[in-house]
C-alpha cells in the first residue's frame, strides 16, 4: 500500500543527489505547461531560476501559481506533489547566490562557480515559491 | 552544448525503460496540477489512465489540453516536453487492455495482469493525447 511521507520524509526525498523538479505553470491562453527545474528547499519555500522571457518566466508574471512534482520513477514508484505561489526577483547578487548553489546541487560543488556565471545573470528572474500544500507518497505500486 | 533530438531519438527517449510522464493539466479556478503518470506511445499519441474523480480527471473532463514533461535527472540533463490534446474513454475493453499494457512497462512483463485487473476498472478513464508539440533537448548542462 502507498504511505504518506512525513515533512522530514519528503524534504529528503526531494532533496535527495540531482532529482529534478518538474514545474507546471499556466500560460495566458490557460494551457498547462510543464518543464524541468533545478531547485533547492530554504525553510519553507522552493527556490529556482528561470529565464525572464522564457515561456515559464512569463507565464509566472501573469500567474505566480506553481505545482511542482519530484518522483522516484523505479517500482514500487514514489512522489511528492507541491503546489504554491511564486515571487519572482532579479536582484543581481540574490541570482548569482542561487544560481551557484544549483549548480553545486546540480554539477557538483566543482563546478558551482561556473554555474553560477552561467545562469546569475541579467534576463534571469530568482523564483521563490512559498509552499502551501504537499502531497508525498511512497510505494505507490506495492 | 543542449541538441536537439529527432523523432525517433526522443520517442526511445521518453520510452525507455520506466521513465514517467509528469503531466500538468489546468484545474477549474485556471491552478497548474502536475502529478506523475504511468504512460505508453500509441502511433502519434500518448495513452495513460486516470481516476475519472480525481483532480486530473476532473480536470480533463473540462479542459483537455495537456502538457507532459520526461526527463533524465542525471548530468548533463536532458528532457522532452510534449503537449497535446485528451480524448477520453470509459470503455471497459480498451481500459482493461491499457492498463495491462502500462502494468507490463512499469511492473514487467509477469504483472502485466495484475495491474491490468488493479487498474483497468469502472471509474477510471482511459486518456489518449494527441500530440500537437514536442521540445526535446539533450545534454543541456554540457
Amino acid at each position: 500500500m502507498a504511505a504518506k511521507m512525513t515533512t522530514d520524509e519528503w524534504r529528503a526525498f526531494v532533496s535527495a543527489g540531482t532529482r529534478t523538479g518538474k514545474v507546471g505553470v499556466t500560460t495566458g491562453d490557460g494551457a498547462p505547461h510543464v518543464t524541468p527545474i533545478w531547485f533547492l528547499l530554504d525553510g519553507d519555500d522552493l527556490v529556482f531560476t528561470t529565464d525572464k522571457s522564457g515561456a515559464k518566466g512569463v507565464a509566472l508574471r501573469r500567474d505566480p501559481r506553481v505545482s511542482l512534482c519530484v518522483d522516484d520513477d523505479e517500482p514500487p514508484y514514489s512522489f511528492v506533489a507541491l503546489w504554491g505561489t511564486a515571487s519572482l526577483s532579479s536582484d543581481p547578487g540574490e541570482l548569482r547566490r542561487w544560481a551557484t548553489a544549483l549548480g553545486g546541487r546540480y554539477m557538483g560543488a566543482e563546478r558551482a562557480e561556473e554555474f553560477g556565471t552561467r545562469n546569475g545573470v541579467a534576463g534571469e528572474l530568482l523564483v521563490r515559491v512559498r509552499i502551501t500544500k504537499v502531497v508525498a507518497l511512497r510505494d505507490i505500486a506495492d
